[in-house]
Formats: C-alpha cells, sequence, structure tokens
C-alpha cells in the first residue's frame, strides 16, 4: 500500500503559480474545515499559463518537491496549467495522492447526462495543452468542445478591475463565439476565474450553466480523500500556512482577495 | 582604467525580463548598424513589473552575470522595471559600462526648457521605486510630475489587441488624470509601450509630447560609447543573437512583433 506512512494528520499541499490557487483552498475549508493546509504560490515566476510545457513541468516539479519535503499527505495542483502539463510526471515522481483541477472539472461537467456542447475558457497554455479537450471527450463521445483561450483575464481579475467596462469589452469578445455555438455548459478552466462568476452570470445566458474549478476540485478532493481513508480526525479548525517565492504587499493583498478573509502570517519559500 | 581590456569589436549586452527589451535594440540598430547585439529575455520568470525589488535585483544581477560571461563591451538594462531597481547594484557588481533606460529618458525629457509638467506611465514595480520621480527631481526643481502605474498595457501589448475598444478604455482610464494634471511630457516608461505610440497619439491632445525608453536609451548608448572610445569600427552590419530562458513559438512571435524583423534563431538560455 505505502499509504500508511502519510499520516493522516498531515497538511494538505497546494501549489499554483500564484495566489489564484488559494480560491481552491478557499472552496476546500468550507468543505474540510478541520484539515490543515501548507500552500505554495510560486509568485516569483508567474504566470505560468503563457509559458513552454517544459517550464511548467520543471517549475511544478520543484513547486511539489517543496510541499513533499515538509510532509504533506497528498498535493493538490491548485492550478489549471501546471495540471494539464504536469500532472502524469507529478504522479510518477511522487509517491502519494496527487489531485490535479481538470479530472474533477471535467466529472462535474458531465454529470448532467443532457450536457451536449461545452465551451472552456482558460489559459494559453492550458488551452494548447489540449488536456480539458481530451478528457471531455474521452469520457462522453459525440460532446461538442469549444474552446477559448482567454490570456487577458488573469491581468484583469488581479487589478481588481473586474466592474471596469474594458473587462466587460475583453469577456464578451473572448464568449461570443461560444455563445454564437450554443453552448449548454462553460467551464471556467483557471483558478482566477471564480472571482468572474457575478460579471460572467451578467453577460451570458441564463441557461449556461457555470463550472469552476475551485469548487469541483475541492469536493473531488474530498471524495479522494474519503476513499483512500486519509481525511483528518481533528476536531478544531485546520490551519493554514501560505509560503510564496516572492513576497510582495502586492501579492499579499491578492492572497487575501482570493481567500476573502485574513490569510495570517505568509512566508517567503525558497524553492530548492 | 580598466576599459583596454573590453575589445571594441565584442558584443553589446542588452537584457530584459522578455522580449519588450528589443524595441531598444531595433532602436539601436538603426542607430549603431554595425554594432553586435546580444540580447537575452528572461522569459522563463517575466513579467519582473509585479514583483518585489529583492527579486528583480536577484534576477537581474544573474541576467548581467550571463551576458559578462560571453565577453559583452557594455550592458544595456532595456528594462524599465529592472533599471529602477538594480542599476546602481549592477554597477558596484561589474567592471564595465552598464546603461539603463532611466537617465536617458529622463534626459530626453528635459531637453526642452519649456518643460513644466511631465506625466510618466509604467510598471507598477517603476513607478513604485521612485526612481524616474527621483531624478526628474534631482534634474530640474519646480518640475511637477505626475506618476500613473499602468499595469494591464503590457498584457493589451502582448496580446497585439492594441486596437481592440478595451485597450482604449484602458488607456484612457489611465491617461486621463494625466491629462488633467496638463501634462506636456508623456514618458513611456516600459520597454512595451513604443508599439502603443499611434493609439498614445489618438487619445492625447497634440501639444504633448511623447518620450519613450527604446530611442532615448538608443541615443544615450552611442553618446556613451563615442565618449568611451568603445565604438565598434567594423564596417559590416553587426549581428544579432538572442537568448530566452524559456522558448516557446509565443514568445518567438512576440519577439518578431517588437524587432520588427526577422529575428534569426532564438536559442534557451541557461542561467547560472
Amino acid at each position: 500500500m505505502g499509504r500508511l506512512r502519510f499520516v493522516n494528520s498531515a497538511p494538505l499541499g497546494f501549489f499554483d503559480s500564484g495566489v489564484g490557487g488559494l480560491t481552491v483552498v478557499r472552496a476546500v475549508q468550507d468543505l474540510l474545515p478541520n484539515e490543515d493546509i501548507l500552500y505554495l504560490g510560486d509568485t516569483a515566476r508567474l504566470p505560468y499559463g503563457s509559458k513552454s510545457p517544459e517550464a511548467i513541468r520543471r517549475f511544478a516539479q520543484e513547486d511539489a518537491r517543496f510541499l513533499v519535503d515538509r510532509g504533506v499527505k497528498a498535493i493538490v495542483v491548485a492550478c489549471n496549467t501546471a495540471t494539464a502539463h504536469a500532472l502524469p510526471l507529478l504522479r510518477e515522481s511522487f509517491d502519494l495522492p496527487v489531485i490535479g483541477v481538470i479530472e474533477a472539472g471535467v466529472e462535474s461537467a458531465l454529470r448532467d447526462p443532457a450536457v451536449e456542447r461545452v465551451g472552456i475558457i482558460a489559459t494559453r497554455g492550458t488551452i494548447r495543452s489540449h488536456a480539458y479537450q481530451h478528457a471531455l471527450a474521452l469520457k462522453r463521445t459525440g460532446l461538442i468542445i469549444h474552446a477559448q483561450e482567454a490570456p487577458l483575464l488573469v491581468p484583469f481579475v488581479e487589478e481588481d478591475w473586474i466592474d471596469h467596462p474594458a473587462a466587460e469589452l475583453v469577456l464578451k469578445t473572448y464568449l461570443e463565439p461560444l455563445v454564437e455555438k450554443g453552448i449548454d455548459t462553460l467551464m471556467l478552466s483557471c483558478t482566477h476565474y471564480p472571482l468572474l462568476i457575478p460579471v460572467l452570470r451578467r453577460l451570458l445566458p441564463e441557461s449556461v450553466r457555470l463550472v469552476d474549478s475551485a469548487t469541483t476540485c475541492a469536493e473531488h478532493l474530498k471524495r479522494e480523500l474519503v476513499r483512500l481513508d486519509m481525511l483528518n480526525s481533528q476536531k478544531g479548525e485546520g490551519g493554514l500556512e501560505i509560503h510564496l517565492t516572492d513576497l510582495s504587499e502586492e501579492f499579499e493583498n491578492l492572497a487575501r482577495r482570493f481567500l476573502r478573509k485574513p490569510s495570517g502570517r505568509i512566508q517567503r519559500a525558497v524553492l530548492a
């Protein structure tokens, strides 16, 4: 089994290119409030979405190594681009459960058997990896899939310009081809996008269902921990420790926005 | 002197966080066509504009080391954020001329004695360093300076969405406070911004003079090389060698856009 040496009281390890993955942490804190969480954001090298698959795989391995060295019981890749390019490699490299955001999102998107036309918005790296398109097509034949690179959304979310008229124009440009093709489901395949849900609801036909990486990943993680009998049995509220490879006031403020609560002390991480 | 060991036929070394600094290279190729150029873009860790001063200084030293190890005769910091945070450190660390973009821009902005109100647009990192504000205030007392962080411009330029209506809305939001304050000069203090000049000309009053980092830095570099008697005396056209810390089709296409001509072979750089 090999599983026994992972003590259930050990923290869950999360990593992302920056602080966007904290939307996943927030969803996990809601579902699994007594788990301890160790979060690593690679803010020194963010974003991953525009970089090469080789670079992303190297970064993801260094990020995961940091978490494993600190004794986490499982790894959550809280970044769509890193999941898209590095998940198989991470599963080969580390002898503990590695959960990505893609499988969870795809499962959730296809839970409704009536789904026929799925739209995906994500970073360029995620879309070009074809990871979502493959996963969807494998699970349901005959599905119509429309993938849309949306590289300007992360900068708008990070600037907190979500309600700026320019953000609406950018979103309309990205969404128009998807709406024209009559999608019934839109996958928000970047951990920054949950913050866009109110604007997306306003711009999209009411019938379009939104599937976001954060909540679907949290639900998937819970199912996996139950299945593997790895839930933390402590009664108290779990702690959250945040490590960033580059620290700045900017990143700390952004972390608080993604987490929607005080984040506690944030530490600088040095990767091996 | 120590200068004699730098052979005039050695290449000029340029570095930037990415490929934006190629606007400076292009301007230098126009002014100094027979110089060889070695360019390093730290695409694996871009952008620098949102990162901490400590991270930027560390990155800049590694970038400069790469160039020095390859025998360049001078270093051009073709990045405003890196100039703002790391120029003094680089000058201390390396025994060869190190040229930044700020001094050159400030000199050019103040060449006209009638200048009274200067606006600056740049990345958050450059503006918060106060490097431009300090340099301007030191050179001319009584000058009125308005600095505007413009973090969304780089993403729009990189996406080639310069003519998208959203880009115009973003620019108007950034420019409005500067125009209201009656600036007579606008410093484009990011090496990506020369590509925005046509849109800026359309949005700004005709009387506002634009000062861009690329041409002013090239002129400054030429003056410095003449002063130090370091011009390359070869007759033929100089070569250009581009090294990027992360290679992708995306970055190669972007490099061609900034350079406005074929870039030749682009190599992957591994920093020490």
